[in-house]
C-alpha cells in the first residue's frame, strides 16, 4: 500500500523555492484553508515551513485543519503582486494535481490557523500535542535544543566529559526534603534532586564533567517557576585554583550558550557583557536598600523581588542581563558548599541572576574527606546515609566547584515565557502529570 | 590560600611534549610510585595522560597512589635507551623542584597500578570511584560519550530534533509489567520503560525526533544484559514511505555511530558493512535449524542462543557484525506495531543484532487512532490510561516508526565486555544501588 508512493521522493517544503517549474510530492499537514469559488488555497506545513498549495475544489473536497495529505503538484513563481513577503517560501506557490487524504483529523477545539496561539494555560496543556504544532510553540522546543547542544560545546570547550550518572538513588541529595520516593523491589530509593553526588565523585576520575539530566523536586507548591521533573545541565570542575576561576567558567559556559542560541534563532537578544557584574548576597540588599528604601540587609537570601531589583540595577548601570551573586551564609546552603576561609559564616557559594531570575547555583566545594564528614553530621544528616560518596573523597580529591542550569528556566528567560510550563513539553507539576489530576485521575 | 598557586597556570600532562626545557605546573594523581636510592619516579596522572616525574626522595617522602600533588619542576628530554615507547608522553619527564600534597589519599584496598584491573565485580562496584580511575575504566566512559555524541549526529544527519520528554508517566508504555510505581504526591505514577509514546506523539509535531534519556524496567532477574536503570538512544520518524526506508534509517544510525567511534578511539574494529544482511525471524531460524540442527522454528522470539548463532552466521557468511531480524509475531510485540497488511500474524517489526545481542529494537507503528483504539482493547488495555497519548492521533498523525538503542548494550559490544554493568557508572540492578542491598541496607 505505501510502496507505491516510493518511486517519486518527497520534497520539503523548504525546498521548493529552487524547484519552480518542477513536478513535486510534498507531504505535511493542512494549515489552513481558504475557499475562493473555482479554487482553494491551502497552507501546508511540515517540519520545514509553510507553503501555499493552490487546489481545485473537486480534489480537496473534505479537506480541513490538521489532515495529513500528500500533494502532487507542480512548483510555480506567484504572479508579483500575490507574493507574501512573511513567508520564506512567499514567491512561489504549488500548484495541485493530486491531493491524497493520509490521515482524517478530528475537528479542532480552537483555532490554530492564527499566528499567535492565545490559550489559557490548562488548555495549551490539555491538549498538548496539538498546541505543540502551533509554529510559535514548536519554536520554543527548536530553541531549547539548540540550548542543550550549545550548552554541550561550551562545557567541552572547558575541557568537560559529558557523563550519564544515575536518577536514582539510594542518598537523597540535600537530606530527603521534597523528595519523591521509588519503591525499588522493597526497597527505599529516591529519585535524584541533583546530580550533585555523582558529579563530585567523578571529578575524582574525569577532572571535569558534564550531565544533562532530568531532575525531580516534589515542590508541594504551583508557582510559575517551579517543576517537579526538570533538566538540569551540569558542570563541575577539579583543580581549582581559585574561587573566580569557578565564576569564569560559569559565566563563560551560559554567555557563550546564549549568545550562540541567539545567533542561530530571530529572538529578542539579551545584554550579555564579557564582564558580568559581580556581587555578595550582602552588597546586592545593600543597593537594594538604596535603590527601593526596602531593607533585607539582614536576610539569609535573595527574595524574588530582590532578584528582579538586583537585575534591573544590572541592566541599569552595567548594561547586562546577567549578574552574579556570591557568598551565601553557609547554613543556607547544601553541606557540600566550601566555607570562606577568611568568614566561615558565608560559603564560596554563587548564583546566577538572568532577567530576574536564578538560573544557576554552585559552588565551590568541601574536597577534605574529614571536614565533609564532620559537616555532614554537624548538619544531622547521617554519614551512613552518604557512604558512596565519601567513599570517593577518602583517595585523592582535587580542589573543585561546579554550577547547574536549568533548562526550562533559561528557555523560558531566553524567550520571555510567562511560565516555565510553556518551556516544558509536558510539564509535571503537583497537579498534572499529563492530565491534571484534578480532572482526569488516571484509572489504577 | 589558593589564590598563591595562580601566579603559574597549570600545564596538562598531554601538553609537556611540546615544551622541553619549559619549567611547568603539573596537577594529578600518583599513579605509582618507584623507588631507586637517592631517586625516585612517580608516575603523575591527569585527565589527559601519564607521565614520570623524577624527584629527590625528600621532595615526595610520604607519598604514595591515588595521592592529589602539584608538582613544579622542568620538562627534560629522556635519554634515548630510557624512552618508554607504550607512553605518549615516553620522550620526556619531569624534574621536580617542588611538590605540594594536596589531598592524602588512604591506602588502596587493591592494586590500581597495573596494566589491567583484575577484580571481580561485586569488588569493582562497591569500590566504583576508585576503580573508575583505573584508565582501561575510564577510556570505557570516554568512549561511552563519544559513542553518544556520534548517535546524536547520525541522528541530526536524518533529520531528527533532539527533545526532552519527561521520565515520569501516568500511563505504563507496555501496559504495567516491571514497571517501578513513584509516589508522585499520593499519586499513582510510573517511570517510564521507554520514551514510546511521547516519541510518537511529537512525531504529529516535529516529524523526526530523537531521545536521549534515562529508561527504567524492574526486571526481576539479574543477568549479564539488563539493568533496572540504563541510557536509551531512540530515534522516531514521520512520513515513512516504506518498511525498507526504516530498517535503512537504524542500520545507518548505528553504522554511523560505531564506525565514527571506531575512528576516534583505538578499539577493536567491528566489521560494518553497507548492506546490513537482512532476515525474517523465520528465515532466520531455519538458517539457524539448518546450521545446528536445533529447532526453534515454531517459537515466538529468537532466543539468546539463537541471536548468537545468526550473528555467527552473518560474519561468517556476510562478513557483518550486524543482522537485521524483521517481522516477529504481532502477538510478541508491543500493541503499537503495525501488523504486515500482507499477513497480520506478524508485524512490521526489527530488531538490530551485533555480535550475537539484540542492541536496537523497533517497528512501523499504527497510525490510525482507531486502529490503535481498537488494538489496546483487543490486548487488555485500558484506553483511558492512554488518553493523552490517543488524543495524539485524533489530529492527523502521519505513518512514522522508530527505533531504539541501548548505550550500555552498545557500549558492552564495542569494547568486548563481560557485563552489562561494566558499562554503567554506578550500575542500578535488583540487588545494587550503589551498594548492594545484601550487604549495605542504606539507613533510612
Amino acid at each position: 500500500m505505501l510502496e507505491s508512493r516510493v518511486i517519486m521522493t518527497r520534497t520539503l517544503i523548504v525546498d521548493t523555492i529552487s524547484k519552480v517549474g518542477d513536478k513535486v510530492i510534498l507531504k505535511g499537514w493542512v494549515n489552513t484553508r481558504r475557499d475562493h469559488g473555482q479554487i482553494v488555497f491551502i497552507d501546508l506545513r511540515d517540519r520545514t515551513g509553510l507553503i501555499q498549495v493552490v487546489a481545485k475544489p473537486e480534489l480537496v473536497e473534505d479537506l480541513h485543519s490538521e489532515d495529513v495529505i500528500y500533494v502532487t503538484g507542480t512548483v510555480a513563481k506567484r504572479p508579483e503582486k500575490l507574493i507574501n513577503p512573511k513567508l520564506p517560501t512567499g514567491t512561489v506557490e504549488v500548484q495541485a494535481e493530486k491531493v491524497e487524504l493520509i490521515s482524517k483529523s478530528a475537528e479542532l477545539p480552537f483555532d490554530m490557523g492564527s499566528p499567535t496561539l492565545n490559550l489559557e494555560l490548562p488548555t495549551l496543556l490539555d491538549h498538548r500535542s496539538l498546541t505543540l504544532r502551533h509554529p510559535t510553540v514548536q519554536t520554543i522546543f527548536q530553541v531549547q535544543a539548540q540550548l542543550v547542544e550549545n550548552f554541550r560545546q561550551a562545557a567541552r570547550a572547558i575541557g568537560c566529559l559529558e557523563i550519564f550518572p544515575p536518577t536514582i538513588s539510594a542518598s537523597a541529595t540535600e537530606g530527603g526534603a521534597d523528595v519523591l520516593p521509588v519503591d525499588y523491589f522493597g526497597h527505599s530509593a529516591f529519585l535524584i534532586q541533583s546530580p550533585q553526588l555523582y558529579k563530585q565523585m567523578l571529578v575524582g576520575v574525569f577532572e571535569r564533567v558534564f550531565i544533562i539530566t532530568h531532575v525531580y523536586r516534589a515542590e508541594p507548591s504551583v508557582t510559575t517557576r517551579h517543576l517537579v521533573e526538570s533538566i538540569q545541565m551540569d558542570c563541575e570542575i577539579g583543580f581549582v585554583d581559585s574561587f573566580s576561576d569557578l565564576l569564569d567558567a560559569m559565566e563563560t559556559v551560559f554567555s557563550r550558550t546564549i549568545e550562540n542560541t541567539q545567533n542561530q534563532f530571530d529572538v529578542q537578544r539579551s545584554l550579555v557583557t564579557n564582564k558580568v557584574p559581580r556581587l555578595t548576597m550582602r552588597e546586592a540588599q545593600k543597593i537594594i536598600l538604596d535603590r527601593t528604601g526596602i531593607d533585607h540587609t539582614s536576610e539569609p537570601d535573595l527574595m524574588p523581588e530582590d532578584e528582579r531589583e538586583i537585575c534591573a540595577w544590572a541592566r541599569e548601570t552595567h548594561k547586562s542581563d546577567l549578574v552574579t551573586i556570591t557568598h551565601f551564609p553557609t547554613s543556607k546552603r547544601a553541606f557540600y558548599s566550601l566555607p570562606d576561609p577568611r568568614n566561615t559564616e558565608y560559603c564560596l557559594s554563587y548564583d546566577l541572576l538572568y532577567k530576574g531570575l536564578e538560573i544557576s547555583s554552585g559552588a565551590q566545594r568541601i574536597h577534605d574527606p574529614d571536614q565533609l564528614k564532620r559537616t555532614i553530621i554537624d548538619r544531622g544528616l547521617d554519614p551512613a546515609n552518604f557512604a558512596m560518596y565519601l567513599q570517593a573523597f577518602e583517595y585523592g580529591m582535587p580542589p573543585h566547584g561546579g554550577f547547574s542550569f536549568g533548562l526550562e528556566r533559561t528557555t523560558m528567560k531566553l524567550l520571555d515565557l510567562a511560565n516555565i510550563r510553556e518551556a516544558s513539553l509536558f510539564p509535571r507539576d503537583m497537579e498534572r502529570v499529563d492530565f491534571r489530576f484534578s480532572s482526569h485521575e488516571p484509572p489504577q
